[in-house]
């Protein structure tokens, strides 16, 4: 038995998240019995999809449960096993986050020796960087050359879209929501034009000024008047990949809705959402070639990490303020070794 | 030399169309010269898609200019010619509508002889026809035993496509906006379920009474509250044929928006627009089963008829206020035999 924190959904918050919609109990995870072993989390995940499971109503993945700990992403090393290919030391990717303890099962994925520091399957090499690689390539069938808009640039999956696009030789538009994220973005992701949204008076007088010419493509993470200004600017046949619209989810009742929707039909514009779990059998298509790109230097991460359990509401809360740049993470065993480049709030 | 009245925009419109913004002229129509001919026009087609170029505004075709006559499709009897391949009595398709007599030349198409009536090239064998067939089929993917819903069922394109995925195979929910329009509908199209989108209190829930299981295509000539409530009505994978929104091309200003787009991601649904002058190359393809089902009386076709071009604006403003079930027609020529089951206005 370990006394190991867990975090509970409190109550379901409207609008924007509080802290009191969460609570931090300790249980007793009890030894591992046949078959399974026990594993202490070093890192989880803090993702904008949560949010969406805050609510109860059907969806795409069950609703989180009041009084019942988050489920997520995240990394743990083994500590005590009983199942053969699983020992002592084994790093381990899994979905029972949001806890500092849990029992593991053969279900789970063990960390392959890449050499890629674990936090990275979190982000680049995990959920968040097979979404930007199948939004872009097969959601949205980018070609090399074309002109894609990216919004929500600095996030976990915006920062990573960026860099695909650039390697696939794409011209790339990226916005974000400060200064320094859009110093970031273009110094370290070869961003070619960045829009910071909050500084701009009109976002699509500013996308028209990136590109002149039009889009080809636009990667929405954000919804709401980015996608207004990307229907505004997307070129003949152009392709929205709807990967998530953060600017709405914590909208309470009826928001403004999209109002120029009218341009996909003039301009035959395609709008396809998608969810990444969908492509989860193709997975080795887009690690292998990211793998590389990765060790040759080419795809960078950068995470914005919060330390200990106890705040993980902040983190989540964060999420919808802006607060990260790149990869949202939470250390819950801060002697382990960091991925490169993270930084420590 | 012979007169012709014909309709100028006078004013473009700002919101519902009005009769002041149309006025009627009359002009002489010199002889025609070589290589020429002199149309009598027969039939004029309208349709919604011609409010967008009344604006001045760039588009996927371009404005009606003030002060010059307004175009679009309309059928004519050759009269006199100077061109070896059209002889007097030759029934010609073109796009020299809003005028009673035009000037034709070797770009223009003779009617095959099929047994058709003319007006039907101007909807069920027509633009309007392709327009349902290569919707449903290309660009939604609509497959045997899909259920489909069809917003504008007692439009021109609205009432072939509801006939088209009748005969496909299909479970088909259309909606209107009459309670005569409702029962043409089920009588003598074949639709499953038809709303009469004025009289219920809750289009999404008259929509999900309509298909518990929910709809797997959406076929929107509507937009506004149709799109939501088939937003929230399409099942996982659903697809959205994004023909029109009639119920958007009159608005000023910034209009009600799409309020849950957000179902694009989670659902992974696809909304695709189109033109149907993209598939003109492809049109004997529907054309060819078209005019068989025609034949055999599985395909029919219904058109309200406005007399003489002093109605055309009329026509087109009614177009709006929901006057027309099934094809909107002028007709030039009242001497001219006419289509079957027309209403003459």
């Amino acid at each position: 038995m370990v006394a190991s924190r867990e975090i509970h959904l409190n109550s379901r918050p409207h609008g924007m998240p509080r802290k009191d919609n969460f609570r931090t109990i300790t249980v007793e995870v009890p030894e591992p019995g046949p078959g399974e072993f026990l594993i202490r989390n070093v890192w989880m995940s803090v993702d904008p999809y949560m949010r969406g499971r805050m609510h109860d109503r059907e969806s795409y993945i069950p609703p989180f449960q009041l009084n019942a700990p988050l489920e997520g992403g995240a990394v743990g090393e083994v500590l005590r096993s009983h199942h053969p290919d699983f020992k002592p030391g084994d790093m381990v990717l899994h979905m029972r986050g949001w806890r500092e303890y849990a029992l593991g099962d053969g279900s789970m994925v063990k960390l392959p020796p890449t050499g890629a520091p674990a936090d990275l399957y979190l982000g680049l090499l995990g959920i968040p960087g097979l979404t930007a690689y199948f939004g872009l390539f097969d959601i949205a069938g980018l070609q090399k050359g074309e002109t894609v808009f990216i919004s929500g640039g600095a996030g976990a999956v915006g920062s990573v879209a960026i860099q695909l696009a650039k390697i696939h030789g794409c011209h790339v538009i990226a916005s974000c929501g400060s200064d320094e994220k859009a110093h970031w973005l273009r110094e370290e992701t070869g961003a070619d034009h960045v829009i910071n949204y909050r500084t701009v008076d009109d976002l699509n007088a500013a996308l028209r000024a990136a590109a002149p010419e039009g889009i080809d493509v636009y990667f929405d993470n954000v919804g709401g008047e980015h996608l207004e200004a990307a229907l505004d600017c997307l070129k003949l046949n152009g392709r929205i990949a709807a990967c998530g619209m953060i600017s709405q989810y914590n909208d309470v009742g009826e928001g403004v809705g999209i109002r120029n929707l009218l341009m996909v039909v003039g301009k035959r514009l395609t709008i396809k959402g998608f969810i990444v779990s969908d492509y989860m059998h193709r997975r080795e298509e887009a690690l292998v070639p990211m793998m590389q790109w990765y060790h040759e230097g080419r795809l960078n991460s950068r995470s914005t990490v919060f330390e200990g359990i106890e705040s993980a509401a902040d983190a989540m809360i964060g999420l919808f303020e802006g607060t990260n740049t790149g990869k949202m993470l939470v250390n819950l065993c801060s002697h382990q070794q960091h991925g490169i480049e993270v930084e420590f709030i």
